[in-house]
């Protein structure tokens, strides 16, 4: 029986490239067995490396060694094989192979390893559960999907890495081993074995590092970077996620946006063939709220909510009435041609509004008689009218009403929008629309503190015209802050950082710290900060989402090659773990429950 | 008076690059003010950003406001300046300025920040002590010479990658929380919350990520990736550190190495002007060790150690029999020239030899008239001959010798090279030789554990003619296992890999793992590796290091923005921290030696 052994052949082409134009060729391939076909007398093997497939053909005629290595192999069996590139028969040409017009007679077949059958088979679009293929990661990365979308990956690293290199920005690296982070998400903690009873955090961003490396002068820094945070990971998070970091001074923050388009721009156009126009919408943050419901909105379609609020608060339906008399409003969408929905299908929308958090649906179907509603009675046929018109309703519309405080209002018909947008098929999955959700609020209020919020983080720095309302009115303050939104996700985000003192201690006044307890939780940036900081910015972008946009996948999973469980378990190697009694002591720590070592 | 607020002025050129093609364009310029001169009436400030430094004056001549703010500007100010730019008269031309010939009026200076008096000057060759350095790092990285060396870091990390790239590797990102390593150094282990009593491990090295990638069938992977360590930091270690992380499957050793000689080519080439010759020398580990008595060799000079044993066996001199005779080895080296060292810069450098463990060190110094040596009378007339022969010794030459185990032999003459070799001035600063050290031993015995342990990881490939003495006499198997070396330095080290059941198991029989324990220990690694692994190897480079030999500096913590200290320490950040009551319950642990909480 042949036994795997030292391998002899040396490859010299790739499965996938070969073409008509290496007929007559002698080649040696490496790769995996994709399958094997014995026809009696002749073995076909579909060879897969790296680049493609192609059929390798086994006959004594053409090596009587190579058959009988040929015969022993199964399914994902490593193997080298040096043969002739010929012309497949016109009638065994195969379509669907980029390689179907040739095939490799094998001389020689050295076998390199064995594989037990796999769990599933090391194709696209297999029907597994995701625990399995996260169990067996190594198979599942096999498959074409995986590989195309780890490609896709690779080259939009460097494609960013290569552009903000070309504009003068420089990689810089920053610890991994920091200090905890006050007033962000739950950090990861390490303890310190030389120093008992004290720990090390790993970055939730490397947000202080890069504005020190302003204070540096160094202008322009990127990273790629890896971040942490310690949160239960509702659906599609992490707790370790990929960053593009980065920050930069002196720019005006038109200039900066700009640029930040082109990269995006560029990598749409270079990776995927997507032209993306420029410049972007810019959307202020209350109008993204007034008209999507949401700071993210998804702009591959209309669909609109429009503000009712003034054309009804007068009106005799005391469910909208009772809402604006309270400071609520009343908002509404055009479902557009939906006026022939059922009964059931209303109801279906009403009980989602509900689940939703609206206490109700309201709706009028347009028709070429008129308004067709349960509360069309209590308006006025001015009042129809005015509806009608604001939201551009015609015969065969179905509109759909929230009443209730804005925020309810935009959560519940922002939600229903994107129902519907699915539902009507406005949808374009081959789309892309781009915009910058802009002015941000500043701060928020925490209910449960009892206190002033950072919405972003504590350096961001306000509007300029806005400086004056931070401690009268911190509601109303803007923050130069912004997002960068792509089909509905915040693909990135950033801001003006805060870089004089005057500023600075303003905030953290809102914020009800004194200096001490600033000093105590930001000490060494605002020491930084007294010895010429410039002004600066800069922003940060998901990168394993903009990759799973890009690769139109739906989780983040699917583009993180070893991602972990929602329970930030890792099921291929069982991370996390237990450790020794040794490591226990070293760390300088006990297992908590458990009583005092002697 | 002026008060620092919204920036007004948008830079329209770098300070450093501005030249005489410049003179008559009104320009801005935004950066830190290097020095201050008031010449009574005409302020001279020199103007600092990334790109370098220009003089601005100001006089109310050329700007009346500008000079009001320009007079309350001091060192480290943070500013922009409208102004001309015009040729300097020929007497006040600064030839140690690259923009010396011309100057910029200021027709408007803009404060952007103020500063304090820093605790050092911002400039290059400053003797103040390291750990104010670090504590005020932001500031110590504005220093030109830091600024260098930081691009110097981001160009090598671009072009690594794009090397890489353009040879069809991917970067592929593996985990930071991962399972503990078994047979490693120290791991960092990050606590477990939602696993109580579990704990993360943050990587020493992705290893067992790239071999399963390799099974994945990615081909050809790289990452330059953080990496950490709890170790004791000895010399120039750092708790994290950054590693050009490579592997690739089906491709010979000496191809693979090839292309890493070009790698680092390339890198000296473009980087540093240096022409690297190809390709580089492969030194055996038994030769290294035998002639510069180091596996780390520098090769910038010769001063090369010789074997006398089998001259000197049966000579008169007792010291050396005994060595012999015990199994040990005497070995020479030739102090060319040093023949006139006196008594006392002899007997130094056998002070020397005996703080490296040596128990005396024998000399003979040549002269026209023979051996003069207090030893000289223990040999004949041929056994001096042939010493001087060996050693090719001349008139004028100092001889020194060890008697002892081999090893010792090794560490005392290598270490004594070195310091010879520098004290000698053979070695050249501005030079760079790199070499392979090939066919290390694959196993090493532990005399404490008395076992074998695996000299570089238990996956590490026998070359194939030692497979069969695995079991039988594993000190002399040789590894396919090499590393690359610079000036004395080892860059980087890798390895062919062990891809087959059968040699894996005979690895773990030697190192005196049962399966069980052994999959116990790598489960999923020996799993991965049932369905078709492919024959793979590859290397791994400190980079930190790379960059350290490239910016000619002599510690790692030069190279890295935001380095520790030698107990693990960020001096500027203050890391590592206590955390809160609430985090040690968040974690399920306690401080050791702290009684149970109710």
């Amino acid at each position: 029986m042949a036994q795997a052994g030292k391998e002899s052949l040396t490859r010299t082409a790739m499965c996938g490239r070969l073409s008509e134009s290496d007929i007559g060729r002698e080649v040696v391939l490496s790769g995996w067995v994709q399958r094997r076909r014995d026809l009696g007398g002749v073995i076909f093997l579909d060879l897969r490396d790296r680049s493609g497939i192609v059929q390798v053909v086994s006959s004594p005629e053409f090596g009587e060694a190579a058959f009988a290595v040929a015969d022993l192999v199964r399914n994902e069996y490593v193997i080298s094989v040096r043969g002739d590139v010929v012309a497949r028969d016109p009638d065994t040409v195969n379509p669907n192979l980029e390689t179907g017009t040739i095939e490799v007679r094998a001389r020689e077949v050295e076998l390199l390893n064995r594989s037990k059958p796999t769990p599933f088979p090391i194709e696209d679009g297999i029907d597994v559960d995701e625990s399995v293929r996260l169990r067996f990661r190594y198979l599942d990365l096999r498959r074409p999907e995986m590989q195309r979308t780890f490609l896709l990956r690779h080259r939009a690293m460097q494609l960013v890495r290569r552009f903000l290199d070309r504009h003068g920005f420089m990689e810089i690296e920053t610890p991994m081993l920091t200090r905890r982070t006050p007033e962000g998400a739950r950090d990861y903690l390490v303890p310190s074995r030389v120093h008992p009873g004290q720990f090390y955090a790993l970055p939730q961003s490397p947000q202080l590092f890069k504005q020190l490396l302003m204070v540096s002068g160094f202008e322009r820094y990127f990273q790629i970077v890896r971040c942490f945070r310690d949160e239960d990971l509702r659906a599609d998070r992490q707790p370790e996620f990929t960053q593009i970091d980065i920050e930069m001074s002196f720019m005006p923050l038109a200039e900066f946006q700009e640029l930040m388009e082109r990269m995006m721009a560029e990598l749409f156009q270079e990776l995927l063939g997507v032209t993306v126009p420029l410049p972007f919408r810019r959307i202020p943050y209350d109008e993204a709220m007034l008209r999507y419901g949401s700071d993210k909105p998804d702009l591959r379609f209309g669909l609109e909510i429009r503000d009712v609020t003034e054309t009804v608060k007068t009106c005799g339906f005391r469910v909208f009435q009772s809402a604006v008399n309270s400071g609520g409003a009343v908002r509404g969408l055009n479902a557009k041609g939906c006026g022939g929905f059922s009964r059931k299908e209303i109801d279906d929308l009403g009980a989602l509004a509900g689940q939703l958090g609206a206490k109700g649906l309201a709706w009028m179907v347009i028709t070429d008689e008129g308004v067709k509603s349960p509360i069309a009675k209590f308006f006025t046929d001015e009042e129809l009218a005015a509806i009608r018109r604001e939201l551009g309703a015609e015969a065969g519309d179905l509109l759909i009403f929230v009443a209730d405080r804005p925020e309810i209002c935009a959560e519940v018909l922002g939600q229903l929008r994107l129902h519907l947008g699915r539902r009507l098929g406005l949808i374009d999955d081959g789309s892309f629309a781009f915009a910058w959700i802009t002015d941000f609020p500043l701060f928020s209020y925490d209910e449960e503190e009892k206190r002033w919020v950072a919405e972003h983080h504590p350096f961001t720095m306000p509007r300029w015209e806005d400086v004056d309302l931070m401690e009268r009115d911190p509601g109303r303050v803007r923050a130069q802050a912004y997002d960068m939104v792509l089909n509905g996700y915040e693909i990135g985000g950033g801001s003006l950082r805060i870089y004089r003192r005057e500023i600075q201690e303003a905030m953290f006044r809102t914020l009800g710290f004194s200096m001490e307890e600033a000093r105590e939780k930001f000490g060494f940036l605002l020491e930084a900060f007294e010895y010429g900081a410039p002004p600066h910015g800069g922003m940060a972008f998901g990168f394993d989402r903009v990759v799973m946009l890009m690769a139109g996948k739906s989780s983040i999973r699917e583009c993180i090659a070893f991602p972990k469980t929602a329970s930030a378990s890792c099921l291929l190697t069982g991370a996390p773990s237990e450790i020794s009694e040794e490591q226990w002591r070293e760390l300088h720590i006990r297992p908590d429950g458990v009583t005092a070592r002697q």
